[in-house]
């Protein structure tokens, strides 16, 4: 693919000096989070928690990062079976910009459609896209990255926000970033050569080695005009779907709901970053800013305990509002759902996880296997607990 | 203490041919189980658990060994709070027969009430005391051995069931036998030379290797009038206490309450070891009898794994009629009180007992330590889950 024939689209996004007074935050809160199961459930999904004992859900963190910048100038888009948690969450959401998802469709439907109706609203939009499920610190070198990549986007592109990686992990994507560009006001804003996939270890090592190689973890910011540009040029299908509902969504005469009944079900199911990420980038559109923050997308207990780091070693990390735990002996995490009083005596690097219908031990060696007993327990017939 | 003085007892216990036509069984139902909880606790004590998996509690399953030998004929010594539970265990008890304890006081005030209410009726009664909390098999083995063990007592002597040890225990009292007795019925009793203390393990074994040492069961038949008789010389003022409470308990005139509530908070707690069968083996007034079947008091959690082996080995055992239990890379024990589903992924040698108001956590190794946590547990003020 070459980059030229349809790059008018970088044309309009320069006209106006603040990129943040045509800047949209755009919050995708799919995920279950199946490997913090009994914790995370469908009813109940990993944003609606508060992971890092800070008093704050993942979801109204994210919101709150973004919010000094932005103001309440965000969109959601859920499961409609968390319209309300959502709406308890971030009572400054509008209606019209809480998104609800008949059936999960990834993430490129979802990104899709919040594009597709903020560019019906104002064709100049920039978007901000940040999952709701992660922990981010310090907030205010994210609130940097996020400046530098929206006068990047502001100039015609994709702006990826890279994690400057801190060891040569196996389990994120990377971004091999290319020339410097010459950006005001984003400073550490470079071309992206392209995306690679999760490496082996000693290719991690050669990345990190590198110094040239970032973390991929799927924020970025972009003109809603140029992804949707992209979007139509590899899925054209999807673009003409969300399209329709996007058209639908404001024409607030209420046929919303029967055009998204209609029209949703029938949309490719696919990945922001094989619809838009990738091509756009094989098509020099894409750049990415540097973020020197730590980042974590809480995928299992063992990354709760690393956040959540007990007061003195040999001793428990507890989460849980009303948590009433007794620990002799022992190290590891409780996540108390209850008011059960949970005691533990001789158990370390422990997992417990005590919620109201189910309760997981485990240990953080295996905090990634929980996914397998999620899918055990569905197969047994336990999906009351799932 | 010599014997002799007040042998007289020895003579009416030989005037009936049967003793089994004489004959009750007393079940002291007393203690907690601490080392159990949270499954056992103050409101639930151990006797009122099936902890091996028969579909029968302790106490039914101590009153079902006896039933075939003394038919209905038992009485039960337990806490008031127990009452309705013990009558639901036992619907074959008479009324008069579930005696209530104001508050605990150990062994001897327990026994000897039952044994002064028995010789109210009849002095000639033997009784054979087991307490609510064992699990001993074969059944036939158990009931050979009380048989011998009543026709011994039916000679005037107080008789205790020991039990062929299999390992040098350090955790339980040593009976040393003395000379063969020659009983009709009874081939394998001899007289107790005397009863000894937990010992260390370089004792312990020298017990073993003696061949003349038996574990301390607790089991006795006795005569009810020769276990009074020693408990007057030992301890006076409790068995005038016990025999003023027997007294209004037989009268039938609604006194009973009354005198059980003035007098029962005045006796001394002693255990009917030190009060009777130690003085009565100085005495020279206890026999022993040899019981050759395993015997447990399910003293804590890995005595439940020990004796619900699981099916194979790296397997969970489970116990709860309800139990969800869903077991990846794990053994040791689940026991749930509750439906809550209970995922173990990577625990070995686990000790999980999930009940609606606590969970304990901890391994096999760790079972004895729940003692102190349950302490700890009262220190800080967690007394409603005990």
């Amino acid at each position: 693919m070459t980059h030229g024939d349809e790059g008018a689209a970088r044309t309009p996004a320069a006209t106006r000096a603040d990129p943040f007074e045509r800047f949209t935050t755009v919050i995708p809160a799919g995920g279950v989070g199946t490997r913090l199961w009994p914790l995370s459930r469908a009813k109940a999904p990993k944003f609606l928690h508060d992971l890092t004992g800070s008093g704050t859900t993942l979801i109204r963190g994210t919101y709150e990062r973004m919010a000094p910048l932005t103001g309440a100038h965000v969109m959601v888009v859920t499961g409609e079976d968390h319209r309300e948690a959502v709406r308890r969450q971030i009572p400054e959401l509008d209606v019209e910009d809480l998104i609800l998802e008949p059936s999960p469709k990834d993430s490129a439907a979802a990104i899709g459609l919040a594009a597709a109706i903020l560019a019906h609203r104002d064709p100049d939009m920039i978007m901000g896209s940040f999952a709701a499920d992660q922990v981010i610190a310090p907030v205010d070198a994210f609130q940097d990255a996020v400046r530098e990549a929206a006068a990047t986007a502001a100039t015609g592109r994709i702006v990826t926000i890279g994690i400057t990686p801190t060891y040569p992990s196996t389990g994120f994507g990377y971004i091999r970033r290319g020339a410097q560009l010459d950006v005001d006001g984003a400073p550490h804003a470079h071309q992206v050569d392209r995306f690679v996939e999760k490496p082996d270890e000693a290719t991690a090592q050669r990345y990190v080695d590198s110094g040239d190689h970032l973390w991929n973890a799927g924020m970025f910011v972009a003109p809603v005009g140029l992804l949707l540009h992209h979007l139509r040029r590899t899925e054209p299908e999807l673009h003409a779907g969300l399209t329709e509902i996007a058209e639908a969504w404001e024409a607030g005469d209420g046929s919303a709901e029967e055009v998204m009944a209609r029209v949703w079900p029938t949309l490719t199911s696919t990945a922001i970053d094989y619809a838009v990420a990738e091509p756009a980038a094989d098509a020099g559109d894409v750049a990415v800013v540097p973020g020197d923050f730590t980042w974590d997308d809480v995928g299992d207990f063992a990354a709760i305990a690393r956040l959540n780091p007990a007061e003195h070693e040999d001793a428990m990390t507890v989460l849980g509002e009303q948590a009433r735990v007794y620990s002799d002996q022992s190290s590891g995490v409780v996540v108390s759902d209850t008011r059960r009083v949970v005691a533990l005596i001789g158990v370390e690097d422990i997992v417990v996880v005590d919620t109201d219908d189910a309760l997981l031990v485990t240990t953080t060696d295996h905090a990634q296997a929980v996914k397998q007993a999620v899918e055990a327990l569905r197969e047994k017939g336990d999906s009351d607990v799932l």
